[in-house]
């Protein structure tokens, strides 16, 4: 409008406003104050997940932490994750799995490694030492009905106090997602592959 | 229905299902059989796009090959990332940043910041014996205007052929969008912060 009234208040600087971004972001960070592991579900068609996973572990390590890892689905050993972090001090490594479904076509045998991955896990899970748990590709497990939820979800909420746990897959059960301190939903708009471009070592495995 | 026909065909066993599950995934691997550097980005509120990076970076280091960081706003060397991967003779790390925009409340000092960490990357994009670089939180230069969009573009096009790129940021330019052969869009459904807790090592750092 013609007539609308000139700009009175003066505008604020760059540096204005920034202080003024730090300030809102500095009283939200105030207000996270609580120190503790946290249960991170990372889920999702996209490409990411295991590699986040992995990602989230070297940063822990970097710290002199401790971790573990636990692959229920994979059963190789040729990935790049594997040859770079199975002989560190501080990782403790288990490829338990045996392949996806369609490559073991095996249900029996998919159960018991299933049962095998699990019972790995449950100790781990009652280890203090252990700052942090990778459980790669767990939430198949549920989706497959190969494990039971019930007490996933006891060990978890019973875990050493400060001990974190990623978990990953495409699909996560609703008891994991109640529980979860963060969530990160993963979604493919995307893939190399689609363009016809194969699985590479160093970006797929 | 009560008079419905009686099922005539056999259930499928699950070895059967899971080897015609096999045979159409194997036909659709079949025809992806490109290999080449691809150019990944990982955009979205959620947390995981730096960790996903970091974790494929992991990953191709683990099969020996050679990648490097450029950190185009975190300036700190504190991260878990750093620390564990500074030292590794198959990683070249620059840490370009100087902090968030309300962190150095300094516009001049962030362009010239982002000036000088793109005429490192600049570099990288031309150096054929790296295989993968990472340009954690590059997005945000294109966001605030720190960078211009084309001539990242063309050194991107430009770059060698088997040199993978992975960009980082929350929100993507259009122009990298089109050029991209993978994209993940990570959404934050839930974090801790909110809940809470703290930024812990290891964990956001």
């Amino acid at each position: 409008m013609a007539d609308a009234k000139p700009e009175t208040k003066p505008k604020k600087t760059h540096q204005e406003r920034m202080a003024r971004k730090k300030q809102v972001i500095d009283e939200r960070i105030a207000k996270a104050t609580e120190e503790r592991g946290v249960l991170i579900l990372l889920k999702g068609n996209g490409k990411g997940k295991s590699s986040s996973a992995f990602g989230t572990m070297a940063r822990c390590v970097g710290h002199g932490q401790k971790a573990a890892v636990i692959q229920f689905i994979k059963g190789r050993t040729e990935t790049g994750e594997f040859k770079l972090f199975k002989d560190h001090p501080q990782i403790d490594w288990h490829v338990m799995g045996h392949g996806f479904t369609w490559e073991t076509q095996d249900k029996t045998q998919d159960i018991a490694a299933a049962e095998k991955a699990w019972a790995q896990a449950e100790q781990l899970l009652q280890d203090d030492s252990l700052d942090m748990l990778v459980f790669d590709e767990m939430a198949y497990m549920f989706k497959y009905r190969y494990l039971e939820l019930e007490p996933v979800l006891k060990a978890l909420q019973n875990r050493p106090k400060n001990q974190h746990v990623i978990i990953t897959g495409r699909v996560m059960p609703e008891g994991l997602l109640e529980i979860a301190d963060t969530i990160s939903d993963i979604r493919d708009e995307r893939h190399a592959f689609r363009l016809g471009v194969k699985a590479q070592a160093g970006i797929e495995f």
